[in-house]
Parts: C-alpha cells; structure tokens; sequence
C-alpha cells in the first residue's frame, strides 16, 4: 500500500521559512531548466466567471529531484465577502521514477509564496547593483513584505521606501516591518520619487497600468516587476523594456502572454518572434546578468513550475526531518 | 480552519460502484455540456520520456454542481517491473463557489475507471440496437471487464463474445466473468468472426491498428472505441468513420488529436474542420442518435474533465452517506 504523507500549512508554515537555503534550492532549479532536461508544460487555466473564480495549474519535470510536483492555485475573488481568502490550492508531490502520489502539500498558497518571494531575491543576487543604498517597494501586501524579505538576504539597503494606493496599508506595512526587520522603512509621496531615490525597485502590484514612466529610470537601477501573472499584467511602461541596458524574464513564453512582454509586444515595441533572456541562465552561469554598477536591468517574474517543484521537494525535506505530518495508507 | 475530508481508494470502492446511478449521472454531466456554461480547457500533458512515464490533468467545471474536479492521472509504464501498478493518481475536489479545497479523492485511477465504463454504457443507452443478440468485447483487460458491465445495464444481450490478443487472458475473461455476471461468455476465434456476429461491441485495447476492418461491418450494428485516449490510438479502420451512418465522438477536439478521428483526417477521409456529433447532444435530447435499428452507429471515447467532475461529486456524497473518510484540518 502506497503510503501518502499529508502536510498542513501549519506544518508547512512550521518546517519551510523564506531564507538563503530557499534562495539556493530556487536557484539550482532555474539552472536546471537552462541545463536541459525539464520539462514543464504551459500551464493550465480555468476562468470560471460566473464565479468571478479562475483555477491555475502548474508543474514542472526536473531531473535529479526526487519528485515533481503539480501545483493547483484557485482564486475566487468574491471569496472577501465570505469572510474567506481569494487565494487557497495545494500541491501534489509524485514520485520522479513511479508518478505514485507521494505527498499532499495542503498550503493554501504559503509555498507559493515564499517560491516566488524567493524568485525575486535570485533576481536581486544577479541583478540588483552591489551598492544598493535605497530599495523601493511598490505594493504593500504579503507578497511586499515578503520581497522585502528575501531582498534583505541577497543586498543590505541603508533605507526602504514604500508605495502604496492606501495610505493605511502604507502607515502599516512601515510600522510592522520596520520593527520585524529591524531596518529603515519611509513612506514614499510618489512612485516617482521612489524611482528617482532607489537602486533597486520590486513591484508587487495586481496594476494594469504604466506604474512606472521610462523618464524616471537612472543609472544604477534595477527592477523587478512580481505583480499578478494574469494576461492584463502590467507594472512597467512598456518601452522600459528597450530602455534599459539589461531585460531578463523566468519565462519567455508566459511572458508574452501574461506578463510585462505583453503590452510591449502589443505596442509594436518589440517583436514577436524576438529572443529574450531568461533568468535560468543567469543561474547556470551561462548568461552574464549585470555588468556594470551603472547599468538599468529589468526583470519580469510570471512564476513557474520549477519553482513549485523545487519548494515542494524542499518543503517535503524540511518537514519530514521534524517529524511533520500525518501518513495515509491509500 | 477549512476542512478537508480524505478517501482512500477501499473507502472510494466500498462506496462508489458502477451502476444505473453513476450512469445516469455521466449522462447529466453531459446533458450540461451541451447545455451551455460548461468550462472544460485543454488536457495539460507532461510525457517524461527518460522515465518512460506521462501524466495527464483533466478538469471540467459544471453549472449546478456543488464542487469541480481535477484529475491527476500519472502512467509510468516501467512500474510494473517493480512490482507497482503502471497507472495511478487522485482527483481533487474543489467547492464551486469558492475554490477551497473540499475533498482529496486518492482513487489511485478507479474512479476513471468507473466514469470511463459509464460512458460506454451511455454510447450503449443511445446508439445500440434495442436488440442485441450478442455483444463483442474486444480486450481482457479491467475496462473490457467493466463495460461489459455497463453495457448490461443498459441491454440484454443472450451471449457475449469476447477476443484478445493472449488466449490465456481470454480463457481466464471467460470463466471468471460467466461466473460473476451469470451470462453466457464465449471466447472469439477472430475479431472477424466477432464483429459478424455481434450487434454491438466495445474495443478496450491501447491497439496502434485497423483492428476492426470496414468490409466486416453489417446492418444492425453498433460499435464504441474505448481504447486507450493517447495520439497514437486507433482501433478502427479510419474508413468506418465515413462509412458508418452515424458517428459520434465526445469530444470534438480531443478526437482529432487522440482519438479514431487523427487517423481518418491524417487519411485525409475527414477535414479538419469538419462538423462532428458529440454524445453531449445525444444525452441533452438535442440530437436524435441512432433512428433505426438497421443503421450502423460508432462512438469514439477519448475520456472527458465533466466525467471526472460528476464522478468525484458522486463519490463525495456517497463515501459521506456511508461516514467515510478522514477529515483534516487545514
């Protein structure tokens, strides 16, 4: 009897925190994908309207590691008014040899969290100037605190700055974060002026609009643009994308579907059969990232299945050594 | 704290068996199909060549029912040298109007099987002879065994002939499901001999060939391709499509590309973009099926998400009637 190990995202939560180790795993994942041999299918979406919901699926093959996972992300948007979460899912661990279910990861969407906060600080290790005296974070939800995080562990800014529409959530995210990390966080009157002061800006918005102008960009400046992987994506003014020195994606193709290549391919700025830069091979060693401190580099992050697949295994790791979970004969 | 409740593939079987009931309930999930509001993507597909193994994630949400379904299907057809079985996987239940997670079903693919012979049983509902003399199987394998099954909830064939491949497997077919079902079952010494004699018959095997000719089709016929839904399936001989008087799929799409359709429109016998009648509107009333009994009717079964939608719902509210399953907090 195929024995199946339930993981609670308490449990999850407990054994699998946002650090450098899941800096490290996400970043061999990526270099596994620019080595060859991963597989991972364009993902699967369902828009249920009717429901104002929509279900993603994703996974990703990646040779050497013990399992693959398949990642199903729901969100119902009228959920709030229920008194629920919009966002809930899980992911399902399969053996890489048998394809036997070898674990439920029940994280309502905790690891997808900390994968894709930690997507962003690999970003920063290869992008990012050396000399980051000021971050910018546009966004004040989970996915800003947990930038700011993993941020923290890639460059060590002197200050943060931080945009919100809300000026509450503004007044709070300064307040709560400044005293769990210990560090500098100002609230910024404008996007603009939180370009013009940061070396380094992660935006972390649902925004379908130019958040961010080309004129604002400077020398010594990096951007990573998480926001909401849906079609109507869009953080960046389009033609920052030409205008920076240095533009790299996690995935060429996701990008131009539904990330910020989008509205750039849309507006004639680049073409469609152009050859982009992914983040895998910056992780391999293969492609050189930033080359001098002067440069403007740009990074859109849309989230794949490798790093599903990597955190799932990770997390598997981390709880089974504490004891974690409770075991189904099936 | 969302409640997730748990079966295992025994409490699935104790609870959940093919019968009348479960067909007339695959028989609403495609009435609402063709009804309208149905959402069902595209198959996501992973083949891992290097480890000889696939797997398939199938969905379909259906207006009206309380929770949709994901299906997981992982075929890894080196397992059985380790002793495993080649197929595996669970469906995932998920509330309508919310997206939470509601029920985990680790059927480990036996509620595939059952919606799969379902199916067959509404091919036979709607498009065999109300007279059949005898039914044909052809294959030993368990979907032979149970649309054998369903095909007699449907009809009363007096005998049943059955051919495979392994005269073994078809020795130990015949005096096992004689015995179990009370019918007579006699074993065929050619599928030619098979389809002469028979007013319906079903073909289960993962056949790459013309296993059925045309030449050997007679009035007063009805046949379902089962198979096994990859691109390279094909048991019919691609001519039969045409020259059947009536031909129906379930789905278009997934019948041109795995299914008895990619032969006959590689064979150019069909186009493209060719209207075909699918069961939904046979089940809806929309469509009149077979409107003789002399006519010669096919249906080609490629395996539907609204199938594994209404099983799963199905198995929910049956393994809940029985106080089934483990309930975990998450």
């Amino acid at each position: 009897m195929p024995q199946i190990k339930i993981l609670t995202e308490a449990e999850l939560r407990q054994s699998t925190r946002l650090n450098r180790d899941l800096h490290d795993i996400i970043e061999q994942a990526f270099a596994a994908l620019d080595n060859g041999g991963v597989i991972m299918p364009p993902v699967l979406s369902m828009d249920i309207a009717e429901k104002n919901g929509e279900v993603d699926v994703k996974t990703a093959y990646v040779p050497g590691l013990d399992a693959f996972a398949i990642k199903i992300s729901p969100g119902f948007f009228d959920n709030p008014a229920l008194g629920l979460p919009s966002l809930s899912g899980l992911m399902i661990l399969f053996d890489s040899n048998t394809g036997i279910v070898k674990s439920l990861l029940l994280d309502n969407g905790y690891l997808t969290d900390i994968r894709t906060a930690a997507a962003g600080g690999i970003a920063a290790r290869y992008l990012a100037p050396q000399q980051v005296d000021t971050l910018g974070i546009v966004g004040t939800g989970m996915q800003a605190r947990l930038q700011l995080q993993s941020f923290l562990l890639e460059r060590t800014p002197q200050r943060v700055l931080v945009w919100g529409r809300s000026s509450n959530s503004v007044t709070q995210f300064v307040e709560n974060q400044s005293e769990a990390l210990g560090i500098n966080i100002q609230a910024s009157d404008s996007i603009q002026q939180l370009v013009e002061q940061s070396q380094a800006i992660v935006t972390t918005t649902p925004a379908r609009e130019n958040l961010i102008k080309s004129e604002w960009l400077h020398p010594c400046l990096h951007i990573t643009a998480m926001g909401s992987d849906s079609p109507e994506k869009h953080e960046l003014e389009p033609d920052i994308i030409t205008k920076a020195d240095y533009f790299v994606v996690d995935r060429v193709q996701q990008s131009k579907e539904r990330g910020e290549l989008r509205m750039a391919l849309e507006q004639g700025l680049v073409q469609g059969d152009g050859v982009f830069d992914e983040l895998a091979g910056l992780c391999s060693g293969r492609l050189a990232g930033r080359t001098a401190e002067d440069q403007v580099t740009v990074c859109d992050l849309t989230g794949t299945g490798i790093q599903d697949t990597a955190v799932a295994n990770y997390a598997f790791t981390q709880a089974s050594q504490l004891n974690l979970g409770t075991v189904i004969e099936s």
